[in-house]
């Protein structure tokens, strides 16, 4: 099936410049797709440090559960991906496919297997030709190339229907290190985690530890702050690599070092951008939805109700319909199962109070409201009235295009 | 918009026999719709006790609220549900409509206001006139007729394609005894509860206490075993009323006394029966989808993994494809968030074992599997392989009709 582009897809596609340690190359494996490119080899200098996030799913994938016991190392020389085979639920061969991979390439590179990270998104269930990987890797090493993130984002994809790329720039001390990111989405796309695969790589130098701590807080606050559709991967997968090449940076030895400031930020705002293209490439999205909840007992109450909005199959249908059918937050709020005020909520639409305390606001004209549910960005605000937990969440709609999409992925 | 009948309905709805002490009547209210009844009042003899279930939401609605004081009282002698407005999120104003509903019929019965029920369903936040009740409550008074039930299971319909009846029997000692329910969906279906609303009557004479305990547990194995969305509604209500007058029944005084072995049998698969109606009404459900699961830690657990299965849109658009895509089946086990193995995890569709320990079983032919998918009734078999736990639940597919319902019910 030919998907046609998001129209929720930015309007331009960042092009990532080079990060000094990191090469890239891309080709076509023969698992799945045809005339396109799917396997991606990312090489990292010798010495890069690495971090990960992976899915909490109890049936994670192969690939997963060697992330998992790689990144106890907290070395990364190569990350191997292929789109199209899940590898999940692919029991002894599964391991066996991921082993295979792995020793290839720490063969090439002379590395620790525990240096190779690899990842694996598509169908769950159909064992993997290690072999179509393994055979490719001498041709995709020998065209490893610094410029190659664009073709390295598009090789990832499946169902996307865009490349998601981010690049941001930070100081630390009186170095300026660069941050470069790629991910895909975009179904099963729900915390924790709620990308399948974001690749992130900097040229800052910080240790294992650190990376991990600051990857761990930037995923909070973006990926697992997005939902399409409630379904969490299998194979959900997060890697940052820190090559260590910017010129004069300070020795950083905490995650709790000041200088770090200016790192966070750009690592929150990389991953935050990312994770929201993830939600505008969700399956058959035509809105984007921003969910800004306030007056929560807790952050994490106001996350679990802003989430059960914006996973809610009547909200997001009306959303879909054009319908400023604010009734059904109500519905959303009520059955998230924390504490809310139900005669204090207040619940305000494209910046226009449709309900407070506990009724249709006074007045209340739905002309302005119904023109902001025809465009393609939705922002929803809403009150439980409680206390001062807050959060924001983003999504999309439940449209047409997502059954048509989910009910013949396979065919 | 004019729904086409559900292809999952009945062949035939379930005529209702009389219940001696309940009798009914309906009628247009000029509320919301036009051209057909949306109004019912439903009068018990005096004497007649009561037991309910209602919404967990915290957002519920002011009839919900109502009822869940009046329950207290323990009796019951007149029961007035609308459809069209849910009067929910009405603020004071929906408070102020429950009594002077209540009120007015409390009046006209010469009973307690606590003996008079209340339910409402349909669009939420929208102020209900509850004048458009109670100068209608004469009328139905004049017209109460014990043979009324499938005009009362018509009036309470909303987006119902067919009204939703069942009838059973039961001995209690050598008392022959009867009872009748109807109900209402079809979206907005999800524990807990399940359904918006169902009313189910008895000639049996039961104390409120031992009709509680039985109406409980009956709810949990029927209604809080089904789910259309996943969305729970602010007006979820399921009312039993018992008016005491079958000839030659036992006294009974509490819910273990064994006499009721029958009458519990009798109520669970009568509760069941109207649940699975409800699914089979589910917005634009083309398939009936049974899930059955097995080996958890558990019934609880096996309940909740079954329902993660049950509200994956994943799942639910694969089965609408006629994709036996059981890979989401292990997405959906694995982000459930329960005990399960998934190297021993074993799953057959249409009593086809797909897969097991952890893969897909050996020499597994997609073609039986690929026919059955075809058929209107799917058959999900589960195993975790942890323990003993177990669950059967109830839902239907993810389809284009859902999607079309939901995103122009105001309109």
């Amino acid at each position: 099936m030919e998907l046609a582009r998001s129209p929720l897809a930015p309007a331009e596609i960042q092009q990532l410049p080079p990060i000094e340690g990191v090469r890239l190359a891309t080709t076509n494996s023969g698992i799945r797709y045809k005339g396109r490119d799917d396997l991606l080899l990312m090489e990292l200098r010798p010495g890069s440090t690495v971090a990960g996030v992976l899915t909490r799913s109890l049936a994670s994938s192969a690939p997963v559960d060697w992330c998992r016991k790689a990144l106890k190392g907290g070395g990364a020389r190569a990350v191997v991906v292929n789109a199209g085979n899940a590898n999940a639920f692919t029991g002894k061969a599964g391991m066996q496919a991921v082993d295979a991979t792995v020793k290839a390439a720490a063969g090439a590179f002379a590395c620790k297997p525990t240096e190779v990270f690899v990842a694996s998104t598509g169908v769950i269930g159909q064992p993997l030709d290690a072999g179509k990987i393994t055979d490719k890797l001498p041709g995709l090493i020998a065209a490893l190339d610094a410029d190659a993130w664009s073709k390295a984002a598009a090789a990832i994809m499946t169902t996307d229907t865009f490349p998601k790329t981010a690049t941001r720039t930070a100081k630390i001390g009186s170095a300026t290190v660069r941050i470069n990111g790629i991910a895909k989405g975009s179904g099963m796309i729900a915390p924790d985690m709620a990308t399948m695969l974001a690749f992130v790589a900097t040229d800052a130098a910080l240790p294992a530890k650190v990376l991990q701590s600051l990857l761990g807080k930037a995923n909070e606050q973006s990926f697992n702050c997005t939902t399409v559709d409630g379904d969490t991967s299998t194979s959900d997968t997060l890697i940052l690599c820190a090559t260590g090449t910017a010129k004069g940076q300070p020795r950083i030895a905490s995650a709790g070092d000041k200088r770090l400031a200016g790192f966070r930020k750009a690592l929150d705002e990389l991953t935050r951008d990312l994770a929201i293209q993830v939600v505008r490439d969700g399956e058959g999205a035509e809105k984007f939805v921003q969910i800004a909840l306030t007056g929560a007992a807790s952050d994490k109450a106001a996350k679990k109700i802003a989430l059960a909005i914006a996973n809610s199959p009547l909200v997001k249908t009306a959303i879909a319909g054009e319908d400023a059918n604010w009734g059904r937050i109500v519905m959303a709020v009520g059955k998230a199962g924390e504490k809310a005020n139900r005669d204090k909520l207040k619940i305000a639409i494209g910046g226009v109070t449709v309900a407070t305390k506990g009724a249709v606001a006074p007045g209340y004209d739905e002309t302005p409201v119904a023109a902001h549910m025809k465009g393609r960005e939705i922002d929803i605000a809403v009150d439980v009235g409680v206390g001062k937990g807050r959060a924001t969440v983003w999504t999309c709609d439940l449209t047409h295009g997502y059954i048509r999409i989910n009910g013949d992925y396979r065919s």
